[in-house]
């Protein structure tokens, strides 16, 4: 295959879905949260759909009392890692971890031997938290962004000149001769920044691509210029395609600025898809998972139209007159979506289910449907691939890798096996060794 | 059986052994460092000898170029046990963590996590880190006891809180009703220290043994201090009954000082035995292992002695003049028993392949020689169990577990199987929920 194909990878959170009510859907476990067996089930499952990544999100704290709501996240995304590892073989290993309350030699530590461990299959989401609570967590506030992305860039630096600490053929191990390592090739790297410092070198050999490789999330000009430094992979956060081509333009360009080749960063655009056998039961499927969250999300879609509504009006459509009177809003990128849905003179129980207020884009309907919207931002050049978060995990994942797979696939969209074996070998980018040459 | 038994873990280093050279020993894969398949089956082979714990080592950095010698430590100690936490059903998992060098919060939340993944099989060994090495790898010099232990009093206060954040039954996880949880019973923990301070609570419910267990590990005031208000079971460094028993009871006095029962904690002495058909193949053993690092340690062993020695003496005994003037040093708590073997006309090479410059006594000989051993200082009430460290992991595990393991059995002296599931049950000492009522 010449033709170019479009990556996924797979959000994979707290063990339920990322629709909030997935811990109570029929036929889910709602032990899963503490469940690694129902982990590493899932990520084969999305392995079998040879996906190039799964991607773990984190915030080192709770975000309210889980009530009602299971927390999103899984209990730590490193140790999840490490056990998924063991029971998979090609799928790609994304943790997100924070630059700010984390020391780079325990972070670069604990993603290089993931790495080694999954056979070159580890990335790190690098991100600076900016969330208070999870600040407290540590004793701390949260800094403004000049502080915490300068703590960022220092880390990442850090963290990987460790990784290269040991060159490529370092490591002998001739029992013959005696000779473990060649004590040339494993040097200190001595960084110190104005946070952090390092001496090293890290007592671990490279991995077979060398070492993890680095992800980005979500935009803004501090992230771009981490991103385009260091990252080679991005996931983008954007509801239309003309927002996510500008925004993967603005990373390749990024990348540029750092001296680097644009198509070493990937970026992926998010998606949300309500999967059913037809778009009615694709709207249920939402309805039932959200029905204890929509009636609270009414006045919040009232505020996207620049209307005042109330739950009383949760199952009838917009009136005539609201139509009239919406004006969708500016501060909201999500709004025109919410507008153009209301339009179609859906419940507003329906507009929500259509995934108005989530974070990502939501195809609704079929799996032709999801393939569809795939295929339209794909061939657009709004991304190289996709993060797919998928609603409820027990059975999301695998209507999506048995029915949106194998469309993509037949259109020539999508590989039909993984082609090599490591993380950079899914992404399309280059191995790492050593030290950056840009570094010292 | 209502008889005592000894209790017994497994020192689990870089994946080949306790003996430097035994990443080249015969039979051995040198690619053992980086291969969580070996540590697996190292696991399995100890969890088939009905083993309480495996404990894990660390220090993070690496202590001399690794030219000949391994690193003695698995890449990372909590992803080793996350990998063998999937590959095992029954042995407790401790992983070595510095109070030091890490924030309480991610050290609470990664052993919680591999508790609960393990079904409450974790402990950890807290230490200070006292290593100039490691700090540098964090960009930070090694501060006064008083100051570490003063820092490594409140994360453990810490860590503990925040494990025990949520209260027994604080999951509800109902689907029928849709309570995921009971906000009453997960409260935050507020503590604020004068090195290191946490919100909570930890988003980790409790797990089959509530949470993990603390260890400490060689002695001290400030080591006792620790371990008699938090640990569950300490790990020695003694050469003889009489030292053990000593250390023994001072550990189980500063329990009772603490307000604790002091058989909560259980006191474990090291042994690094040297096992095989007879005491002459069992030296050989460690002759071989030796080769490389023995010449280097005759001057050490001549110190102990209060003798100048070299190394053209490797092959043969002391003299009669030089045992004359011997004079054991007072210094090295070793020196007796070296002047011991020396006296029984052993060559310089075999006295040290008696162990006897090793961190804790070596019996030399047969299986049996080790079980005697172990009945003796176990029957002197010198411990209630032992820390066994395996020369080389690769035929030496399944020796201790098919070879010693049962004659210490037929002697009723060790169990026919596990009586519990977690870490707890397997050391005797109670479940731990909620919070400690001494804080607060
Ligand atoms: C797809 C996606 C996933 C993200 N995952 C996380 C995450 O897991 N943890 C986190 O702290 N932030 C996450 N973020 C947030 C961003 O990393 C970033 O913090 C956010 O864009 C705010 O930027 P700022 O820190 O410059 O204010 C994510 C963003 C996106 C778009
Ligand atoms: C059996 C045993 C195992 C130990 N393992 C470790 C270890 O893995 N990492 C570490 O930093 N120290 C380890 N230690 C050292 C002690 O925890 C402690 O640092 C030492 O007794 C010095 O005490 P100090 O910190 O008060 O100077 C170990 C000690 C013993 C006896």
């Amino acid at each position: 295959m010449s033709k170019r194909t479009m990556i996924l990878g797979m959000q994979l959170g707290n063990g339920y879905g990322s629709q909030p009510m997935a811990w109570k859907a029929p036929g889910v476990d709602a032990a899963n949260y503490a469940n690694f067996d129902a982990h590493v089930r899932y990520a084969q499952a999305a392995e079998r759909g040879k996906f190039a990544f799964l991607f773990l999100p984190d915030f080192a704290g709770m975000s309210k009392a889980p009530e009602q709501e299971a927390p999103m996240l899984t209990l730590d995304p490193l140790m999840t890692l490490a056990a998924i590892a063991r029971g998979t073989e090609r799928i790609g290993l994304v943790a997100t971890g924070s630059t700010t309350f984390n020391e780079p030699y325990n972070t670069a530590r604990q993603f290089k031997t993931l790495d080694v461990m999954s056979h070159g299959r580890a990335g790190w989401n690098a991100v600076t938290t900016s969330d208070p609570l999870v600040a407290a967590n540590y004793g701390q506030e949260i800094d403004a962004r000049p502080e915490r992305y300068e703590r960022a860039h220092e880390t990442i630096q850090i963290a990987q000149a460790l990784w290269g600490s040991w060159e490529k053929d370092a490591w002998i191990k001739d029992q013959q001769t005696g000779q473990f390592a060649d004590p040339d090739k494993i040097q200190p790297i001595n960084l110190q920044g104005r946070h952090v410092a390092s001496r090293g070198p890290l007592p671990i050999p490279p991995s077979e691509q060398g070492q993890p490789v680095v992800f980005q999330a979500g935009g803004g000009d501090y992230g771009l210029g981490l991103a385009g430094r260091y990252a080679n992979a991005v996931i983008g956060a954007t509801f239309t395609i003309e927002d996510a081509k500008a925004q993967r333009n603005a990373v390749r360009k990024a990348a540029v600025d750092a001296g680097r080749d644009p198509d070493e960063i990937k970026y992926f655009a998010g998606v949300m898809p309500a999967i059913a056998g037809s778009k009615r039961e694709a709207l249920d499927r939402r309805v039932a998972l959200g029905r204890e969250v929509f009636p609270a999300r009414v006045p919040y879609l009232g505020a996207m139209l620049g209307l005042s509504l109330d739950v009383s009006q949760l199952n009838q459509p917009l009136t005539g007159e609201q139509l009239e009177a919406a004006r969708p809003s500016p501060f909201d990128p999500r709004s025109q979506r919410a507008y153009e849905v209301a339009q179609e003179g859906w419940s507003i129980r329906d507009i929500l289910a259509h995934g108005v207020i989530d974070y990502h884009p939501t195809p609704v309907g079929t799996a032709e449907d999801t393939a569809d919207h795939l295929q339209e931002w794909f061939e657009a050049g709004a991304a190289d691939g996709f993060w797919v978060s998928i609603d409820v995990y027990e059975d999301g994942i695998d209507t999506f890798v048995d029915e949106v797979v194998p469309i993509l696939q037949e259109r020539g969209l999508y590989h039909s096996d993984y082609e090599g074996t490591t993380l950079r070998d899914h992404l399309g980018v280059p191995e790492q060794y050593g030290q950056d040459p840009r570094l010292g």
